[in-house]
């Protein structure tokens, strides 16, 4: 009998290639088999090896869906074959990135399996910025919620921002949307002083990535930028808008990728 | 005139080198200067180049602490003499990393700098036992909080459970501390039930990793686990218990440290 082989359910880290794992690295240029989601680089994806089948099973695609319980079929045949499977995620997988449901369809088929963690989106966008999500001196927690009504399914969940947004939080929202009018009603009324700084970022870490400052009581005024992106707000953001304006800081992306192709031969 | 040395400051990860970004191994092995915390791993600086300095300026070292001031006067000063600087925090910097200081001392001097995100240490604790922080079943949100005392400074931040502590968020407590009386009551007296399941993490993601699962309601049961230690508690953690005793779920660390000691040559 073959033995099963093994399931890593991993994270392709927010964007720019350099910002995946070693870990992740090694385990593309092993595996079998990788199923990837539409938000993943080429140039992570040009890491897997020869032997490696890669198929994009991203729900985005012009072309017909791949469902869910697809890509758990294909998971557990392809394990059940004895091959390895790297199922790529963008992010972190457990960050909505529906891991649970994977999972535990690879739980219940007795397949074994492990998660790698990835570089989030969000950390990633503050990291981007030059901005600390806690803050010792001003904010003590994160509040990390996703804007996009379809996550909460069936049972929709509205944000009850009464109890979440407060001063000494840092927010971040994935998948915020373009709509902020409700959004800044909601934190005014749910008592954010209008003045506190939010940040919009689009594609973070990739070289499209833009970038819009504003304030609670000004959401609305944020441009329609391209998605994917991340909304922070909350006092540790103070001072980020004339600091990054003076230049200090700033942000590199190799682009000498050849290093990465270099270590998958 | 010397041109201004450029300061990363950089996440190490969790524990696990093979969870290092192929960003910060790059800096790593091009830093002029090395200024890491304690829980930075020794396979993690061994990959710094011949030329560089490796200093700790750890604040748990029974020698003579560095203060945070002497930190930045010595990354100022070198930038000054035209050396490149990596800062090394564990985990990600702007969790919990007193990240925020450093930027605002670096972009007083107007100084060169970039920050590089690395694996939080609560992601890669759920990640550890398959855990997914969201569930679009059952956990819209995640609350990022410490336990420690002495992140609030002189203005010691209670926290305040009844609006953080609710079912459909999953709750990551750094540095939760070993006195889980107090947190068991405010759960319980902020409406969450006694059955949520409850999880701690010892040394997340390394060789020594430990972790003890109970419930809200039976928090006072855990065990002194070493720190760093992660307290995670949530409906996502809903069955993971079953699953990490049924053994489909594993966790594998690279034995072969060779390969990240071949790429920094």
């Amino acid at each position: 009998m073959t033995s099963l082989g093994k399931i890593y359910l991993v994270g392709a880290g927010p964007g720019d290639p350099e910002l995946l794992t070693i870990k992740a690295h090694r385990l593309l240029r092993e595996a079998d088999l990788i199923l990837h989601d539409d938000l993943v680089a080429p140039a992570i994806l040009s890491v897997a090896g020869a032997q490696a089948e890669v198929v994009n099973v991203g729900k985005r695609c012009g072309a017909k869906a791949i469902t869910q319980e697809e890509i758990h079929a294909r998971m557990i045949e392809t394990s059940r074959r004895g091959l390895t499977v790297v199922r790529l995620k963008s992010g972190d997988p457990g960050i909505f990135g529906r891991l649970a449901e994977e999972i535990d369809a690879l739980g219940a088929a007795g397949i074994p399996h492990e998660v790698v963690p990835g570089i989030t989106a969000g950390i990633a966008a503050a990291a981007s910025l030059g901005i600390s999500l806690t803050d010792r001196r001003k904010s003590a927690r994160v509040v990390i919620v996703t804007g996009h009504k379809a996550y909460g399914g069936q049972t929709a969940l509205k944000i009850d921002w009464k109890s979440l947004a407060r001063e000494d939080a840092t927010i971040v929202i994935y998948m915020p949307g373009h709509e902020f009018n409700n959004l800044r009603e909601e934190l005014l009324e749910a008592g954010l002083p209008p003045g506190i700084p939010a940040v919009i970022v689009s594609r973070a870490t990739t070289r499209e990535q833009q970038h819009q400052f504003t304030t609670v009581g000004d959401l609305v005024s944020l441009s329609r930028l391209e998605s994917p992106s991340i909304l922070l707000i909350g006092r540790s953001l103070e001072g980020t808008d004339a600091r990054v304006r003076a230049g200090n800081f700033s942000r590199t992306i190799d682009s000498d990728l050849a290093e990465l192709m270099l270590a998958s031969e």
